[in-house]
């Protein structure tokens, strides 16, 4: 369904071009200092705008509903709107007839039996990251500032330098992918479980709920594939479990080590892209020639980071609040 | 914790060198064909002595303990039980002094304060994959036979050839990784949630409790972040969905499209390799030599098929008991 | 937390002086018809204004955010917001000096450190009951018209007749509680678990939810623990499941059978009588004579129908989207 | 399903004349001394073989398949295994055409197809809550000295004195009911919550899992319907949140209150009653006469009070594991 966290627990709702999207949250500790200023460097990070990314504006701005009194939380569920209010529905029209290749719109009519909201990709739009940002935001905080969450681009288009690699798309006139790293310092030893919630197992869960991510690798990831033992094994050097090279990524067995967690997703290339296809025409049957209008990323894996470093945030969070105090051992 | 599910929901439970490892699974409908000799197949897949795997010698005989009448599912909880016999604590002892790198020593007696059960690697086992083939055979028996699931070595040492990739590890007395993809054919298309249970969150939570699996990609993946839009998107052919290509792995927007499911994971190297490593010695605080005795995989990839499999199977059962029961259309 | 069902699943947000509560609901099947208009008899029953409710006048209309187009659901989770217009916390001010008997006050204060919302109880008070008769429309559309929950008044302050009760409440100027009974036609065989989701399980856990009830009985109930086996057994007449007798209550095993589902609750007297009360001055730390201001019920059981009805309906969606379809035997 | 709890989880399986019953439980600590003698006082508490109950005679020995090692838990999952030897089956071939009132038969085919395991009630048996009685003793050791459970007959037949209402049983050979309160001091304020999981929420859910349950009630109760405000009401008297009365049963807002917790359940009298009964035949399609062989409790309300202690436990140890976890206010 559309919800995630055992403890700290979010759920999402929204469409694209509805009244609006909005996340209820569940779990948040009582007494954080919380109001609408806190999100917005977050919702900026992810805004459209920039060169590459859509022209589509909106104020986003998050109207906080519940949950927060004389600007604390209250230890009640949270729930954040925002309000649509710069949508172009009838750009979408034209969609029922041709389902995008690399979308939802084919598989939505097949699985909601036509009464799906279709307009803009409805729920499946990357509007409802909105809501993971803001999320995001109360993770970051119960995470607190010893531990830090950040994210950044790695490749764009198969370049390491993302200005590069978004020239060429420009050039091309076509969407590209990228890659996006992201690092966690500061976590403690023993978030995690062996079966089935592994560190690993929970943020890939919330990493491929993000629009476009197609892969996740831990550490060295798929170069583990290729590497002896011996090359990869991460010696501990000391009592707090520092390790000389971190090609686990920062966690074993499922569980932290007490390095830094190191992670990198795969992000397609905007399946909305300038360049005409060749796609099926619902109603004639056949395949025909069809080119998306709207207004689109270029690359989305520009806007990806700070989604991942919330949707990381929201994991992290949940496994915190989960060992918190007595955590695993009688008496403590 | 240790369960997985929402329908089919399988808890796993037992140590490598404890009475037994075993598995209870709620929600199997009633009904269905089930004796121990199902079983057999796929744990004979998983089993060690084959060139490059561990000597250790289990009958790994399925015990069912409840859950089955006459020979049939009865539509309560399935536990199956196997015993363990053939264990040589001894050869742990010394862990206790050298956490093993790459392995859960450490994080595990962090975790829960020295309790463990630290014998062969305890509940953090690769023993306990039994639990996961045997919860696969049933998953594939929810399936069907008009959905197979086929997972293969795809890479061990970074050659293509298994065999190949396996003589040069042992030429090398070290351990090595391998890549092991999985084809799901046959699924029907709706199956997944946008957020946040897409169908490639609740694959990579499941085949990240496999131990040593540290990526997952699907379709293209990594390789995605390369392509071009034009070149990546999959053009829908038919009304049945079919695509020219298959880039997407036979998942949209987190639904499956009615291609196949593709994907592959990354498999690090066996953490026990046989040459000497460097560690940190808790008792004496120093960094020392030290080698792994017991009996262990040299490529751990080499088993991880059927596992990959059994997990594999496990998402798409609970996804589509859930997808019956549910009824995403009124009236339907 | 504040989430509830495992397909048709329910997450309540917001306080009785805040800027709203609120609902969101996941799970429910597309294309039903759903628009404001629907919510409205239903909220008209719960509204207060009658004798023996409070004066407090809310518009209560309910703003449906998301997951409804073209006024019908299309399967994404509905989110329906109530504002909160008509509050005047200053009343309420006192009630930091003087936690109410009765009331949530001094617990909410312990548990969430001070920092909860007190304004009107807050997020405990029945005003979040809205939120409960909104989603019980919900799932009394997904029962359909062949499934009828209809709850009423038995009992109020002890007399069979409401209206006789209600009159000798104002006579004593005390407030009084009351009994009240739901029955559901027209389910099928085979909802329910027998460990640990029994029919009775579920709308138990659903119905000590709504403020003030402390007691439920299915059936005979109580009754039945003075009653011989003999006469409590219910003879099965035909083979649809018809029972001579209901002293079950329509549940034997934990799973319905087919006959009436009926239970009755116990609702406490209002807690916010208007007689003066001795309780505890936190700031004085002396016991001290106090009377609740606001405007408050006189009789909450009066409004407690129609909530029922709504929990219970709830609970029954969730069985029956549960029980769909494949339901437990395999092949059908 | 057939699990309950969230940290402290519990899942149950087994029939009454399979191979075994058992229940797996996660969540718990690690280093809690526990071995096989701490359980059976409790399982001793709930055997048969005094008056009024069934002869049948079992061994009753638990055997820890998992999660133990030096006689300490590990913080891996437990599992406790029965095994089912003293089964006479032949006696429960009849019922397949004689589905025995006010027992689950007939709703078990209805809902698994004829494939439930029939014989002694299957997986509807009292004999599972062997599993709730096992569970419970693990979570007694978790709430710790300070927190007490005590559970007693507060009626049998309708008579105050058991012995009388039993002794009137067997004079008029036929079952009887009877009432069991439950006391549990020591509680801290603060766990549970207003929505949905209130302590009555939670603690009814579990104990409408137990057989034969049929109502429970939290202080006052049902009396409490008709009591007046200022009577119900239970005046706050000093800053630990004592109250003058406890009409509340320890609970208000669906929160612990730092008072005794009260409450008690109604337990029909047991279904198998020694007397003649007119059913329906379901081969003939008659009622006809019928009467139950096989060995039975003449009133099962005498071994409710262990398993309801259980329940509570069970319970109360999620909640309390759950509260310390979450950290309710931010910083403690």
């Amino acid at each position: 369904m559309n919800g995630f966290g055992r403890i700290f627990r979010v759920n999402v709702f929204g469409e694209s071009h509805g009244a609006s999207v909005g996340v209820n949250i569940d779990g948040v500790p009582a007494g954080i200092p919380l109001q609408q200023e806190d999100f917005l460097p977050d919702l900026e990070r992810r805004k459209g705008g920039a060169r590459g990314t859509t022209p589509r504006k909106e104020e986003d701005l998050p109207f906080i509903k519940s949950g927060v009194f004389n600007d604390r939380t209250t230890g009640a569920p949270i729930t954040i709107l925002f309000e649509n209010n710069n949508t172009r529905s009838a750009d979408y029209e034209k969609l029922r007839e041709f389902p995008r290749p690399g979308h939802a719109d084919f598989v939505a009519t097949k699985k909601f039996g036509g009464f799906e909201d279709y307009r803009g990709g409805g729920h499946f739009s990357g509007r409802l990251t909105l809501n993971l940002v803001a999320a995001g935001v109360i993770a970051k905080k119960i995470l607190g500032a010893g531990i830090t969450v950040k994210a950044h681009l790695k490749e764009v288009g198969g370049f390491a330098d993302p200005e590069q690699g978004l020239e060429a798309a420009i050039a091309a006139k076509d969407s590209v992918g990228g890659i996006v790293e992201c690092t966690v310092d500061g976590l403690p030893i023993g978030l995690g479980e062996p079966f089935f919630d592994s560190v690993e197992s929970c943020i890939a869960h919330a990493a491929f709920s993000i629009p476009a991510i197609k892969g996740i690798e831990f550490g060295a990831g798929f170069a583990a594939a290729r590497m002896k033992g011996l090359e990869h094994n991460d010696s501990i050097v000391d009592d707090t479990g520092k390790t000389a090279t971190n090609n686990a990524g920062g966690v074993v067995g499922g569980i932290t080590n007490g390095n830094p967690l190191v992670f990198r997703v795969a992000v397609k290339p905007t399946s909305s892209t300038p360049k005409e296809q060749q796609t099926l025409n619902i109603k004639s049957g056949e395949v025909e020639t069809f080119s998306v209008k709207g207004r689109h990323d270029l690359c989305i894996a520009l806007r990806v980071p700070v989604v991942l470093e919330a949707v990381t945030a929201m994991v992290l969070a949940d496994l915190v609040l989960l060992e918190q105090r007595v955590g695993r051992v009688a008496g403590n």
